[in-house]
């Protein structure tokens, strides 16, 4: 029995980047958080301490943003395929790279009803995300979002569940449904002329039609439907991956007040939360490789 | 020399309340944290533990929910005079109370282009804030926000400041200005009659204008100039203070690469960030009394 | 009717510190959070932008480094206090300072039983803070701590309160009372011999043997008690101001199920919370000036 | 080409749940965060919003309070086994279990020397952590913590790396080296006779001595030789992961100041951070299984 190296990477996390595109005096503003992690032969660096196949994490975010340079990282996909290209193709031990990114948005300024050229406000809508995976020849892109807060106030029911003897929930015809969605979907190998603006905007449309437009039995059935419809939105995406907290909303009981609370006025609760957990695929989808192994925060 | 009781407080902090109003199948959503907090002659508490003039925090929460039925808790500052109001008239030993409330917007989500019924998403810009205050006969409310993300991506210098044997920063006549704004505006003994909707939007607009139009030499002048433009927007509006992080962005150093930076790639640094506070006032504005004696999160 | 400019301040906020002790092989670490504040005649700043008054809040960070080398920086009021007078004494247009600190605590490794010479891990109980306010002549120091997280499983009672129509709350006799203690005591116009460090500790024993030993009839009647210890635990004292949150842990209902829950079992809930402000002040106590006007992160 | 649902689970995550044994006056407590979630048959759910196989999260909760009566929750493992066991042995639908947990840690409060009976005050060092996958017959235990944040302030180089166009980097012979630490250690099929605390103690004791002692020539090293010891330290993990932000701390730049800086003033940076992985495994480890498919907060 011999103890071994098992799986390992290593890169810059968290590389905080704008970027203002200022050709015009209409600027643009790409707001960035881009993480960079190398795979490939160093494990002497684990084994003995020895660096000399180990680019530092510093150059890489020095790299990070001189390709924001190089070109425009809107979209953000063809951006983090570039930056993972070089790693791969340049940097002789790197075998695979991962690129992964968050997206803030920002919008115009309006003054006097006229946006403005180069004023902006955050918008705090969702976090748009990519985890680019270079293996080559294979490329993978998981393009999705994080922290959408979505809420329907009816149109959602929870009943005919599974009762046991530590059961005491009641089952309700009408109740809030509310969630802060994560969903991350995988294109394998994406064609050059992939427009991934479009294909984002199309993929978070579809699923918040069907969110809003279920009569949702439970949670479950909605992420399912969610799940089916971004697949449907676009035919490059193989498969889709949806995490949602059930966030509780629960009417307060005013049986002893002197008023009625008939579905009005509900208590946002923290913790704990209901956490389901759906995903969707093609039954003809490219193998996922290493598309999912994170690199941000992960354990 | 005696050691002797000094100011006191006590309530209930971060009601997280939603209410639905649903008369039509058309629903509004109004979602607050609201925190209440009772003054007045409650030292037997404090002193020896009797607890006979304490009106219990469970009981203000439960006051909390109850009023959001009386009352289409929007305008927020209406909904809080009227809780203020019921502590301090209803409840005997309440000498004062103050009530701090957040508002976290919520904006229709479309399908198919049309704003639905009853589907919600969560705007992330701004949080809004009022903070009651009733100290019969006297009432104060400070309406304002926090968390507006705004940057100007040119449009602001910083030159010919004092320079001392610590000073390295070198003068710029071309940087981001980017500030997380919190914005809080007194108005005492307010009128009946008040728009507070409609003041909120003007005073927010009437501050984006300043920022974005003035050529700012300095986040302070940028500051003055947005204090006194809220103030010229609503005469109601007897004070302003405002507290701004100058989130600093700085040009990454290219000069070892291959490619020129001229101001169009930053690095957006967490900490540490310049501290900017500033205030106006009318010179006849009432007096604040403990209008600004906050509440939550207080030390 | 005028609009003029109100107070006003601007610093550096968060610089993120560490200093090490290296004279002998056995190092000593001190790791700050440090803010700093100039009050003066800025008004050009704000007015007009004029800059020439103003000492960039980059050089007030330079200048916090420097201090950390030219003087331990432990104790960190001293430190304060020295950092004050630099900007006060030294800088001419600066009538007033303000500097406010937090410290993280480490204690060392223990490799074999024996504490490591220059490694070291995080301890993390509270956050031991310090505000020194110079307005020239005076100099006030308020010492304190946050985030200390307390809980007592007995010895907490809370009942024969005031009860109204929405009061739903049961009287109880046993509870678990916890807190996040936040605590900030007021020396002015400190001595040169002062021994900071063990007033810290004096003053902190003081308020943890009260929490401990008194059987609470409420968490403001604690706080009093507390408060008082603190005075008493040193003469130099001339205030102290606490807030405390009341971490409310509910037992869970088991009368459904085949368990009793007899103060066994519970939940640490989140939101809302009691919110319990207490203070205690000698009566021939020294004005406190601005020595509670509050810096980083007021509004 | 068809659209098919892939994997799935749901469960109830983040219950705030405190345990106080109280059968003798000098009580103790167990504080912890509980996730679960189930896996199996629950496909009519997410395809159909069919209910009748499904276990609502609301109930798991519930059984996750009543366990923690049933038996005493430390050690934290042993109690999500038999949690785990409840929901794969009494509930039908139910094929596999999942369970994580976090524990954090309490200390007596002193009083005049000695720990208090029923009075404590909560560590900040690492967060204990555990996760329980029962896949019948096979049960995986991952012990682990996360958050440890160690630093050494010398005995830690990084030169002699490879230097590509973008490297700027110098090399240095004496760094502070610091991180945050997250490590996860699997145990498949343990006995029933397992101290689990105890190894929690040595494993964890094992990896400090290693990053105290070893002089390190990278991160990466020093994450090898822990993950190397933690195995060494008990025969029964077969097989440990590390994760580890290298936690930069810049020495300040005072050559154009009055004073020197030989590695005594840091900047502690907040973002960007390297981020190492590491990990370690016996070459006849048991298969993982599902041990390391993540719950709580995974995408």
């Amino acid at each position: 029995m011999a103890i071994v190296l098992g799986p390992h990477q290593y890169g810059k996390a968290e590389t905080r980047l704008v970027r203002i595109v200022r050709d015009t005096d209409r600027h643009r503003i790409t707001d960035l958080n881009v993480s960079t992690a190398l795979r490939g032969g160093f494990s002497a660096a684990y084994l003995e301490g020895d660096q000399r196949d180990v680019l530092p994490t510093d150059t890489q975010k020095n790299t990070a943003y001189v390709w924001a340079k190089k070109l425009d990282p809107d979209p953000i996909e063809a951006y983090g395929l570039s930056l993972a290209h070089h790693f791969v193709d340049e940097v002789d031990p790197v075998r695979a790279a991962r690129i992964e990114i968050e997206r803030y948005d920002w919008t115009r300024v309006e003054v006097d009803g006229a946006p403005h050229d180069h004023t902006f406000v955050r918008t705090g809508q969702e976090v748009r995300t990519a985890a680019i995976t270079l293996e080559p020849p294979v490329a993978h892109v998981v393009q999705g979002f994080k922290d959408l807060i979505v809420l329907k106030s009816t149109g959602s029911a929870f009943k005919d569940f599974l009762v046991d003897e530590y059961t005491t929930l009641q089952p309700t015809e009408d109740r809030i449904m509310a969630t802060s969605l994560t969903a991350r979907w995988r294109i394998t190998d994406p064609g050059a002329d992939l427009d991934w603006n479009a294909m984002y905007a199309g993929v978070k449309a579809a699923m918040l039609r069907e969110f809003a437009t279920l009569h949702s039995l439970a949670l479950q059935q909605t992420l399912w439907h969610m799940a089916r419809a971004a697949l449907e939105a676009n035919p490059a995406v193989a498969e889709i991956r949806l995490v949602a907290p059930n966030k509780h909303h629960f009417p307060v009981d005013f049986s002893r007040f002197d008023e009625a609370n008939e579905n009005e006025v509900f208590h946002a609760d923290d913790r704990p939360y209901g956490l389901i957990q759906a995903s969707a695929l093609r039954d003809d989808a490219a193998p996922a490789g290493d598309a999912w192994w994170g690199y941000t925060g992960l354990a």
